[in-house]
């Protein structure tokens, strides 16, 4: 990378690209920051609005020759700052690639452009019966090449796994700007490495996916079914997780909200929800396989009732999991934006609740928690102000947290990614082989170190 | 990697190993070679038993910095080459290390050494309701290590997937001997690079994995069924299979037996099967999430039905599966040794077996095929004497079958994996820049190069 004080040549890329190049700093600014809280470190020197693969090619091929840093984003909408720009360095835009080439019916899969919606991708499967399994919360927002990027997860991994188990092939432009096809159409395929899942999480540091061939499943012919069940303590709605998920009904999606979650959710905009002394489990069944999505939905409250719940329902309406997914701009008018992404075994969600309960009491501050609970994956948000020395406060209970979720064999990211925020926390988490071995495949495949430099690894 | 005929000094590592590194060329025999067909290029210089990860890492170490190619070996029933020891070379073997040494019920995790036989985890965890979803053809006499080196396939695939998907985390000790640790314990990880992925497959030329995490399922509560389907030809057989897999009912497993495969296991151990006019499907149902497996089985008789199926039967024992198991032994008892692992996209099935039937006309050669028909994968076997001719002719009708499937959208190994016998085909599925990313990885995770050289990529 070269030192920001001697920037590069644009006009051969400019030369190349004409208005896909943006180099108004008014015009370049939506493309310099991403949904997180990370501080913009300069100006980026230009904005490839691509549309072609040929475009992320020439883009990375200068970029590679003049040492030029570069950030890659889709919708913008990750909360870890993975897509920042840097000063100096180059964006890649995938907004203009935002085209479902094929959908193919027989095979259960659909070849898509990075930029492409991901709820659009599965609003489309659904008109063929099918429908695309990732079901990040930001859906209706961020795109599928974004959510490759960083593996999102969502509601409905309990059920599904997360991007990475949904996807079958990649094009993918490398630091250079040679294109590689990874992968297969075919459900098994053994030949060479899983280059396709090396790139799926990568963030933006391996190489800049320009396509994607995407696995789609059949839509469930039963109706569905959500239902919710409050207890009077996060440990018990914790134990009760634990019992569904190793039960015989499976729950397309299994979420926890705590009392102060659903009372934020509820001021935010009011549906009704009772808010519960300790939490609330919400979740939904689909029927697959012919199973019958109410007898799940039963069999399902009448465990969390054995475990302590203290009100269940069953609702064939979709309210319970549009409330869930509010949390966040719940949380963000409250000026929440202080939050983990921590994942547990399941097993131990009822010690790491009560862990946090012990945290937030220690510290004297408040803090809110949902998760996607069936697959351990907690958002804990921390009250602040903007003030400095109340972010760092805040910043020590994160902190706790993750390293209480650590003790209990879990992990500082579960779905949001590592990005340039979470970077300080990597050695907490792997050994310095583990991040040895990840440097030496950064080197090898990007020489020139210009993609998203830096992050995630 | 040092040239033949220098070879290493192994008295180093004969004084920390002691009796654990077997030098005595009887002894060595039985380690040198795998299931396959490949020519042995001379005897090794020793073999390793393992019997921790600190022996590996001794071996590794020492094989580095003499230059000594190492073959890695769990029970050796490998069909690819890719455990055949080389001349001058180590082989490590991995029997000695067959411990189960955690089953976590709560989480549905199991930690194992390499050396565990697939067969008798999946029946430890059976113990606790709990199954290991992988199950390659050879479950009781293949590793669960060698299965992760070739992320294997088998049976369940069309509902589980392949190994990949049932591993959470491994240790695996590089080239150079240090030991790395891969993964989370959770279901959601995003921490850095899928390095777990990257592994599984890479058929040892990447690192040896010495303990594995993996994931289990609860068994289902429902009786299992089994059922069969004859069809007068095979396009109607992939036809069928193409429904099924599109349909609302899960078959457990999904498997096709041609009508040459069917005489030949019949006459290798009678059962009473009736030699079907073209093919026939077998299957199970299992009854996931409260689904009746007898009604899905059902389901699917009437579907196989309605689409030409002559002979439908469904059966509450395992006999049809037991039948389909056999193929490998009666193949082999007939002396048909040669055959392919190619996969095409389900709705292909029709389309591979059309063409197959034409080019066994076309060579005038017999072929029998069975496939994993739910997930596309076939294993077409081409008869054939020992004399260098016929094979080399046999050798034709094989490479047809395989650049049909591949011009079909499909791969040339669903589940042996490349090892040495099929790396002349990868230059049909993959192009210059796909093989040059993979040996860059190679290059910088095993720089010396001694990691099952010139193999898998």
């Amino acid at each position: 990378m070269r030192p920001d004080s001697t920037p590069a040549d644009v006009a051969p890329l400019e030369a190349i690209l004409g208005d896909r190049l943006v180099r108004d700093p008014e015009l370049m600014r939506p493309f310099a920051r991403d949904t997180s809280r990370a501080a913009l470190e300069g100006d980026p020197i230009g904005v490839v609005l691509a549309e072609s693969t040929a475009d992320v090619s020439e883009a990375l091929r200068w970029a590679s020759s003049t040492g030029t840093p570069v950030s890659v984003r889709g919708a913008g909408t990750g909360l870890a700052g993975g897509a920042m720009a840097y000063a100096g360095g180059l964006v890649i835009s995938l907004e203009r690639m935002a085209r479902i080439i094929d959908i193919d019916v027989a095979n259960g899969l659909a070849i898509v452009q990075p930029g492409v919606i991901t709820a659009e991708l599965d609003a489309a499967a659904r008109e063929h019966g099918l429908f695309f399994p990732p079901d990040p919360a930001s859906a209706r927002i961020s795109t599928v090449g974004g959510n490759i990027a960083t593996n999102a997860g969502g509601l409905r991994c309990v059920a599904h796994g997360v991007t990475s188990d949904s996807v079958a092939r990649l094009e993918v432009v490398l630091g250079d700007g040679r294109v590689l096809r990874t992968g297969a159409r075919t459900r098994k395929n053994v030949v060479g490495y899983d280059l396709t899942r090396l790139f799926v999480g990568s963030e933006g540091t391996l190489g800049v996916v320009t396509e994607a061939t995407v696995r789609l499943k059949p839509v469930p012919a039963g109706e569905p079914r959500t239902f919710r069940a409050s207890f009077r303590d996060l440990e018990s709605a914790g134990r009760a997780v634990s019992a569904i998920v190793a039960g015989q009904a499976r729950p397309e999606v299994l979420e926890l909200m705590d009392a102060l979650s659903v009372e934020i959710i509820e001021s935010f905009r009011p549906s009704g929800l009772t808010v519960p002394r300790g939490a609330m489990l919400v979740g939904q069944t689909v029927g697959h396989f012919g199973a019958d999505a109410q007898a799940e939905a039963e069999a399902i409250t009448a465990l969390c009732r054995s475990l302590g719940a203290d009100d269940t329902a069953i609702s064939d309406t979709d309210e319970l999991l549009e409330a869930r997914r509010l949390s966040n701009p719940a949380l963000n008018a409250r000026g929440l934006k202080l939050s983990c992404d921590v994942g547990v075994p399941v097993a131990a969600l009822a010690e790491v609740f009560r862990g946090i309960s012990e945290i937030s009491a220690r510290h004297g501050k408040r803090v809110s928690t949902v998760a996607h609970a069936g697959d351990g994956n907690l958002h804990s948000t921390v009250e602040s102000s903007d003030a400095a020395a109340d972010i760092v406060a805040a910043d020590a209970v994160l902190d706790d947290i993750t390293r209480l979720a650590l003790s209990l064999g879990g992990t500082i990211s579960g779905e949001h990614g590592i990005g340039s925020l979470k970077r300080h926390e990597l050695p907490w988490q792997q050994d310095d082989v583990a991040l040895s071995v990840q440097r030496s495949i950064k080197a090898a495949l990007d020489p020139a170190g210009v993609l998203t430099p830096g992050r995630a690894i």
